[in-house]
């Protein structure tokens, strides 16, 4: 493994040899689609490179990276191998400096674009399991799924903070949690390269973090709209995540295509060279998002031409610019910008060295290629059981009233609802697509909820009238009655109803939503079907929480199973069957209603309960579900809460050991995640109600008790203050320790002097 | 009339004689309740001052002001000036200092808290008019009788920015738009004040704008809950009608209860400092809302007791709190913290000067008390008219297919919904008592909406059966069946139905909102009332746009009059028989779903349509009704849109004359809203789509064409960049004249080069 200061020294000295165009080349990325020809209609797509158009990017253009599947559909890892392959051989033999060139995709929960690939469920799923050792599992198995494939380059992690339940693309990230973030975000950065970060390992590939900073949070709930976030949270909630990626060594970085307090981020210095490299010390590599350097001209009209923008952007410290189309454009009007000077060759040469040390680090200049034919494993059954696992072990019991689940074997029981036979509702957005919607032509051999239920419970017991339909269309949002009437009258003839209710796979902006809460024909089919008396299970499969609280009241149990992946229905079936015991939790606050925005850790004043007399007017805040709730097939009881010591001096860097007992007091074995919080009684800045510290996820025997100890140490408690520093500061904390953010089980005072 | 140097040298004078326990007193403000006794059971109400409790305050801790009415319910003239007449007494006979106590109501749309006063339609109505003399107006008359009440002090206006349309105190605003609220509230000040401020004369008063800065887009949509804004947003579009406010003189501010960016407005050094009396020129007198030094202990934790926060408080700039019942608490530990170094003599001195020079100018020392029997036309049919006036002005047509309005005489009318005999629900909170709930015991003799139609149309034309009624509570969102069905079959044999919906009356905190759909009930009922096939004309009566598109689509008509007043019903039914043309048009975007909020001065982020190849996704910036929108029974036609030189050199103060002829193209008499939009097509800081820069309101007879002319300098073209500095930048602009925000009839390209 070379060392860092080598391949700097070696990247040098490449940079050392090469043209203002041949560097202002490197920095450009390209869409696939820009040397492709052909027609991709399946099954006999005829997509393939076209080698002229080719030739004109990397060698008259000097272009070092090109992203993405053609018409966003995966491909086989043949297809992959090749492609990439000749891309590196006009590269590496036709040029003049002989730079390979980076491949980048998105294999955002499993390798995308991979045909045959393992699907896992999506971050959010991840982050219910509060298990991270999913999220290392995950990485390890995409970053060879995605080497198997030729590419050596993935635009994963998403670390966005998900405190917007309307944002389409919330579940890409892992919640609402800045720790939990943290912790699910590093550990599939070390899946993805590795514990030493050695992305030459052909097992491994190079991270990218995304989207840097505050992309998840805009006004409008909307994706890529303007968002509104003092320095102090951006710091406090965003940066965490990030930082420990940064400090978890993950090589490049992908910026927000949003507006930040009315500056675009890709335009921001304070944001990209400031905060990012000089505070947080990531010296990776910056690429922008799709598009984002002309949208500084074309959308937010802050630069008067493109040539402005390719300034604003470079000069803010983008390295690599995913044009995606028009780089003659680019690489043009960039080389002007240096030659008269508005863009320093300081500027440029920090951009390019950066580049070359990713590529020498993934060690491309001598293996510029991996084969699929060398990743056996590829697809494995040991590649597919880490899938079902994590998805078991993500699913989430949100109520099970008089026990009614697990269902009784030889139940008649009704599947109804939209979900019920949609692998994109189990799947969602980057599943073989952009959108998830080809699903079904790459993953026929996988259950749907309708036949993993018929295996679990024989096809004799279940009756199948979907109700509702979503339609073919790409755009999500589109359903239609289906049989609705027949599945109301079926209702009535079983034991069980299990509706399956949700959202069809979006990604991005085609994700944006009005109205959180679920369709109206879904609620209606709802209301309909209770009105029978039966009992109801209602099963959610969804990318983001949608307001239920129209319908939850009546409903007998609840379960929400997020976008549990290929192996989601198979762990359904199994958790309905009782044979595995649920146990994830929440990993964002589940709304009760459309205005119920506000997360776990929000201040005081969203709750106000303390105004006197006449004006005793008290808050609401409100949810469905809180942060960190679950239930399970059994129960657990807390006992013996310890600290090691209650107080503490300002700057003592002793360990702060916190110890509780937890006991299953029920019949079957079961896992139960432990949560510690703290809560600051006074601060110089107002301090949240509550944060998440640690979490622990343990499984218990029938009748077991284990001890649990949180270890921490005062720095955990340290804010963000109205200087935007991060301090600790004397004075009485709060430790919680609890099932859930709002069921906690024991607190214990602590103070820094 | 003093001047303001003989004034400041006066308070100067008084304040060198006073001990610090006397100037402490002076900065606080307590409730009436704190110094009566009695019981409030109306119609005997036994409510009258305690004379050991008045004196423990002002003579003993010499507190310096008083506000309220006891339990929020409107008094007498009488009632007011003996009770104001008695804490006179006591300040100026039997203190050292001899001072006059300050008394101060919220008198928001009328005289609030004075029974018989002429209430007015809300300030939303009033910006809905676009006709700034109906604000006048309602300051003038208010000031009247509000000095008739021996009340020398209005907690008004409200210059709140009214971009979130879940805030429960949007209908106290003037709107979404920052021009708007600019041009109403400072006519509102000059309505109170006088033209030049003499608030000595007994027929004006002081003004108190409110609430600086920032209070009305918290996050949640909640009252009185964190909002994150940017400072070149406060500056750009929440600042401009404070300064406007301080500019026309207004006397005193009100300082926002709520968190910007972490901290809480009333520690904020910067922003009651730095922003408002530094920047902006602020001299007057800053005073807390309810209770809010304490939050900063009790609610923020942000001081670990009750002395720190009055620290924070006081240093932050707060000249006097409404602490409003512990005044022994508060006054000890200021003159502790006095004592202590902790808040400086000087910090003392000039709050102090700032409420005696107030005192001073409103002449209380020689003209401590006023009296009804000098007030004459209070509630004359003089000022009832002016009320009716602008209701008639400001109520908004929607939609009229077929021009369906007016309605034929002689019509079979249904009038159902629960807001047919709710005069809350047309009159809002702040009405003869905080909640608006005591309506009928002051509001007896007017038109409810049921009431004005039978007196327009004939009782014999008129069926009314609720189907939806509000409860009796005080809690505004409660309302239940109401002879659903019955309602549902009378629309069968009517020509007509008159759908009464909207909101009953609420403000501040018991207003918060968690779903912006109008409610299930009202909206249930309009469906099964649509289903009938009868001509459905929907009247709105709301604090705030709840969203209508689930049955607006299938309405045939829809009128919006918002909180429209005492004479609300008789403007709305001379409207809907024509007698009255409609001229109102939205000061707010009405949002299509939940999540449409944003307003019409977004980024073109919001609407994004500029995306390339498969990416090309589409925003959805969506609006039931556009900013400025509003329909007439006539139309109008716009033609020869002029501008007088279509360059200008940077820093020229020549003025931009704009010229449009407008023509009545009907068949009655109308009046039309002429709007001038510009839109910066690139800026140093991402510019809005569009702003409003000039409105006028015209009256055309029928055939009649008119020639609207529009004056501004660049000046009017300036924007806050991202140093915070408001410039006028070079570059190219586009000048829209148009009849609402969305739809321009001519656009001129304007450069300054």
């Amino acid at each position: 493994m070379a060392t860092s200061k080598n391949i700097k020294a070696e990247a040098l000295s490449i940079l050392a040899n090469m043209t203002l165009a041949e560097k202002v080349g490197q920095m450009a990325q390209i869409s696939i689609d820009m040397v492709c020809k052909g027609v991709d209609t399946p099954p006999t797509s005829t997509i393939e490179l076209d080698m002229d158009k080719l030739r004109d990017a990397i060698v008259k253009y000097h272009v070092g990276s090109i992203l993405n599947s053609p018409n966003t559909r995966a491909r086989s890892t043949g297809w992959w191998n090749n492609a990439v392959e000749a891309m590196q051989k006009v590269a590496m033999e036709e040029t003049r400096v002989k730079i390979p060139i980076i491949y980048g995709l998105d294999q955002i929960h499993g390798a995308t674009y991979t045909a045959g690939a393992t699907m896992f469920p999506q971050e959010i799923a991840l982050a219910a399991s509060f298990n991270p050792s999913h999220a290392r599992k995950m990485g390890e198995i995409t970053a060879y799924e995605t080497r198997a494939s030729n590419v050596p380059w993935n635009f994963s992690p998403v670390l966005d903070l998900g405190s917007d339940p309307r944002f389409p693309r919330q579940y890409e990230g892992f919640g609402e949690d800045p720790y939990v973030g943290s912790v699910f975000g590093s550990e599939l950065i070390k899946g993805y390269e590795g514990d030493d970060n050695d992305i030459a390992n052909p097992n491994k590939l190079a991270a990218c973090m995304k989207h840097f900073l505050g992309y998840s949070v805009p006004y409008s709930g909307k994706d890529r709209t303007p968002a509104f976030i003092p320095m102090t949270t951006l710091l406090e909630y965003h940066v965490p995540a990030f930082q420990a990626a940064v400090d978890a060594g993950v090589h490049t970085v992908m910026i927000n295509s949003g507006i930040i307090n009315n500056e675009p981020v890709h335009a921001s210095y304070d944001l990209l060279t400031k905060l990012l490299r000089e505070e947080m010390g990531f010296e990776g590599m910056i690429v922008t998002d799709w598009e984002d350097i002309n949208k500084l001209y074309n959308r937010d009209r802050l630069a008067i031409n493109i040539k402005e923008a390719i300034k604003l952007g470079i000069n803010a410290g983008i390295d690599m610019s995913m044009i995606p189309f028009d780089y003659v454009e680019f690489c043009t009007l960039l080389v002007e910008l240096v030659n008269e000077g508005q863009v320093s060759m300081d500027r440029i040469d920090d951009a390019v060295t950066c580049i070359l040390v990713v590529k020498l680090k993934l060690d491309l200049f001598n293996t510029p290629n991996t084969y699929a034919k060398d990743y056996p494993q590829f697809g494995s059954k040991e590649f597919r059981q880490a899938s079902y696992d994590a998805a078991a072990d993500a699913i989430t019991l949100l109520k099970n009233e008089d026990n009614i689940l697990p269902l009784k074997k030889n139940a008649k029981i009704l599947l109804a609802g939209p979900n019920v036979v949609s692998k994109r509702a189990l799947n969602g957005g980057w599943t073989f697509s952009w959108q998830g919607e080809k699903i079904e032509e790459f993953a026929s051999e996988y259950h749907n909820i309708l036949t993993a239920m018929q295996a679990k419970f024989g096809k004799e017991n279940i009756v199948y009238v979907p109700g509702v339909s979503y339609s073919d269309a790409t755009e999500y949002a589109t359903e239609h009655p289906d049989c609705f009437d027949e599945a109301v009258a079926a209702a009535k003839d079983v034991d069980y109803v299990v509706l399956c209710l949700g959202e069809n796979s979006y990604c991005e902006k085609p994700g944006d939503l009005d109205d959180l809460y679920l369709n109206d024909l879904q609620t209606d089919l709802a209301k309909e079907i209770l009105k029978t008396g039966k009992k109801v299970i209602l099963v959610l499969s969804e990318g983001r929480p949608r307001v239920i609280s129209k319908i939850s009241p009546k409903m007998d149990a609840i379960v929400q199973t997020y976008l549990p992946g290929l192996f989601g229905a198979d762990a359904l079936a199994d958790i309905l069957a009782g044979e595995v015991n649920p146990s994830g939790k929440l990993p964002y606050t589940y709304p009760e209603y459309p205005n119920s925005l506000v997360p776990y850790y929000h201040k005081r004043a969203d709750e106000q309960e303390n105004t006197d007399s006449a004006y005793n007017y008290k808050g609401d805040y409100n949810y469905e579900y809180p942060f960190g709730y679950g239930l399970s097939y059994t129960n657990f009881e807390y006992s013996n809460a310890k600290i090691n010591a209650t107080e503490q001096t300002l700057k003592s860097d002793a360990e702060i050991i916190l110890t509780v007992d937890v006991t299953n007091k029920g019949n079957v074995e079961g896992k139960e995640i432990v949560q510690l919080y703290s809560s600051d009684l006074y601060a110089s800045l107002i301090p949240d109600v509550k944060r998440l510290r640690r979490f622990e996820k343990i499984n218990l025997k029938a009748g077991e008790t284990k001890t649990v100890e949180f270890r921490l140490t005062q720095n955990d408690l340290s804010f963000i203050n109205m200087d935007n520093k991060r301090i600790v500061e004397p004075g009485d904390f709060e430790f919680q320790i609890g099932a859930s953010s709002a069921d906690i089980k024991s607190t214990i005072l602590f103070t820094i002097k």
